[in-house]
């Protein structure tokens, strides 16, 4: 993947600019020793690395405006950089760039019960949402899997899901507000702890917006209550088919599980052999879970075991105690972690009409034999967010390019059939050359042009979302003027 | 409310301009004769009226990207049209305007159960989008009052809501995706049919932009399937503090009903004379209803009854049949009506924290002595998204005037308290220049600079939205260019 030649202007000016932001943050605010920058040359699409000129720490909205301001005049880029979990790149630095890293706002600003929100600093990680307000027992409902380490600015970026999102939605859907500063300083307050937003409602725009039209500092986030209980239920069967029509027809009763997670014979074995979770053998899994009382739990399990039976399940098992629960999460759970014991992989991230999935996963089938390289599926299956996981070696020339031509057919394929490049992932830089399938040219123009609103100079996390040719293109119009 | 005068050099090219918009429509799809441009004089804020240049009806996507591009070259403002139930004057004409009506744009275009959506042209009425799909029983979410009349098209321009918008969210929650004509005659697809956006998602922004952004010709729906039933429960307490702590309570509980309704003492009394419901004489009630199976609503409201008793209700009726639900729900429904037989009535539109609710009953009372104008409430409660309707006499001179001064108060109230100007109504030209309250300058800017994106002459829906200085300045920068 390409990545820009850096402003060499931006790399000669470097011990002013240093001196600049100790100036802000003080010397333990600011990293720019060669060695140690390299903590922060990739994230988790560990493919790419490049040290960025310096990491920058800081600890509250003021300081982030004050840092911003002084790149802003420097004209260095700025990456902003959650806990470095992107699977797409998106915290890539550039050697000319600063990385702002969140990992010291993590306060606990406001916790509202009485009407459902926290305000927290976008530094603080995932689960420790849920930490802060479930001694009152309410939770944090987006989840991704790395939510042990993910930070609030990086789902906000990327618009994370995770596994229980069927129900409860993703980023986008539990995001109040935010404060965010610009590239040139300036603070901005979007949303808030209110239904509606008076005017335009910027808010839907900057989730999702991987980083690109600001510094997310502060976030207000909806708090639900706990449910009673949780219940999964294990169902296999012989066919991707049969599984897929399975899942169809459990949305379309109108019962609404809080995930439906779908995996295929590959990643079945390879997960069985790592995590001995007693998933039987066959073609296709599901974990189904819902939520509720025990009569809640009882009664819409009832509905979805007797759409599975009507399917001929080669295995359909609902979990009878919280252990043999636990055991079918495990395997799951587990899938990445046994997927990297048998091999280097690219996890991909695309969304389809959950109506489309058995045809999805017969064309995977074709592709990986043309290619000759593996593919192990795993799947939010309820709402088409799927994560096809390639095998390839690392150490073998060629295969991660070979890799990539194949993840970026399986991508084109989603578009093709109604779906769409992302799901939870984001663009970043491994898919940004693909967003031409997705968009037409002026669809594309437009998204750029509200970069323009917040960011004119293209300073802010350069080279990823949309083509190179088209950022570099903005990025030069700034050099030359 | 003032209005911005028209610009003379497009009234005097009146001739030229219909002339090309028929070349675009034929004669039928036109109107230009005063008498009749006289029908889309105003929308529901019928105290402010102005008769547009023209009235343009297309059939299509290629339709309104024609006519947009005649009005573009011609430099004459577009002002898009639902079906003119707006309360805040988003549909109001200027007298150098085209209105863009949406009533000939009412097809069907694909219904897809499997993935549970639905694609319309965006003149069909809110209703009649549940009506495409209820013989397979499924249902369209969002239910404003005037869903009988309002087009998706304006539900999407004010992001509208509903009183059973608790627990299905508003516009902005079920809405997929747009195809959106700009003001040069662009057509833009925005979102779509699956979960997620690659690149920057623009839906949010579209959703709740009041027009000003593009033509939105066809939108992609979530459909859900409709629940087993519903039921619900009267509740009279006798202050509005102990009704509002029941609701906080109910909230926090973590049961989810579908509904909670809020009146207060004035607004029961006129109900209750008018459509005889048999609601209990005391200072507030509570409808909570909840949706589900038998047994899941005989649980959810076995929490919430003992919630109530705990409040010490003066009444606490279960529904217990389909025609006592029904007298239940007659009262509130028929509560504008009502009022609108005691007097003239302006109805506001204002979000505040679920917890403020009794604070700010208590001060929009002591304000109503002060203003000598009586005020009924009705709250969709659960979501803090409050209708003060403030009687005036339309026919006394300056009550009017008195009576917008009251609701700006209202308005800034509440502001103040945490939330927000506008709820489901929208700003158009009632609020737009309280948007000083809730927003900073930087973030007025900011939205203002997102409309110079998409139509970078102001040319569309003109002094709405945004503070008339505001808006005029960039429009004449315009005219001077």
């Amino acid at each position: 993947m390409e990545m820009p030649a850096p402003d060499s202007a931006v790399l000669s000016r470097k011990p002013r600019i240093v001196a600049r932001l100790q100036e802000v943050l003080g010397k333990t605010g600011v990293i720019h020793d060669e060695a140690e920058t390299r903590a922060y040359e990739c994230d988790a699409l560990t493919a790419y690395k490049c040290p960025p000129l310096a990491v920058v720490l800081p600890s509250s909205t003021a300081e982030v405006a004050a840092i911003m301001k002084v790149c802003h005049q420097e004209g260095v880029p700025v990456v902003p950089r959650g806990s470095g979990t992107s699977l797409a790149g998106g915290a890539l630095p550039t050697a000319d760039s600063v990385i702002l890293g969140v990992s010291r706002l993590t306060r606990v600003l406001e916790i509202d019960y009485d009407n459902r929100f926290i305000r927290v600093q976008s530094g603080r990680t995932n689960l420790s949402v849920t930490g802060a307000v479930e001694e009152e027992d309410f939770f944090y409902a987006p989840d991704p899997s790395s939510q042990l380490a993910c930070a609030i600015a990086g789902n906000v970026a990327m618009n994370s899901g995770g596994a229980h999102c069927l129900k409860y939605g993703v980023t986008t859907n539990n995001l109040m507000g935010v404060t965010m500063v610009t590239m040139d300083g300036q603070v901005l307050e979007i949303g808030g702890a209110h239904l509606d937003a008076a005017g335009y409602d910027l808010l839907g725009v900057i989730c999702g917006s991987e980083g690109q039209l600001g510094v997310v500092t502060e976030a207000t986030l909806r708090i639900l209550r706990k449910p009673e209980g949780a219940r999964p239920v294990l169902m296999g069967f012989d066919s991707n088919e049969v599984a897929g029509a399975c899942v169809s027809d459990i949305i379309k009763a109108g019962v609404l599980p809080v995930a439906i997670e779908f995996m295929d014979r590959p990643c079945i074995e390879a997960t069985e052999a790592f995590a001995k979770a007693g998933y039987p053998m066959c073609e296709a899994l599901l974990i189904v879970e819902v939520e509720g009382s025990d009569a809640e739990i009882d009664e819409q399990l009832g509905v979805i075991m007797q759409i599975a039976r009507r399917h001929n399940p080669v295995e359909l098992r609902e979990a009878q105690s919280e252990d043999e629960a636990k055991r079918i999460w495990l395997g799951r759970k587990s899938a990445f972690g046994a997927m990297g014991q048998i091999n280097d992989y690219m996890c991909l991230d695309g969304t389809i009409p959950v109506s489309a999935l058995p045809e999805v996963l017969r064309r995977i089938a074709e592709m990986s034999d043309e290619y000759g390289l593996k593919v192990a599926n795993v799947f939010h299956a309820g709402d088409g967010n799927m994560h096809p996981l390639i095998l390839f070696d690392a150490n073998k020339p060629g295969d991660l390019e070979l890799c990539e031509a194949f993840g970026a057919d399986i991508l084109k394929l989603c578009v093709e059939v109604g779906g769409c490049l992302t799901g939870e992932h984001g663009v970043g830089i491994e898919k940004r050359d693909l967003m031409t399938t997705q968009f037409e040219p002026q669809d594309l123009e437009i998204q750029m042009k509200v970069k323009d609103v917040f960011d004119p100079g293209w300073l802010l996390n350069p080279a990823k979302v949309f083509p190179l040719a088209a950022s570099e293109a903005r990025r030069k119009r700034r050099l030359a003027a």
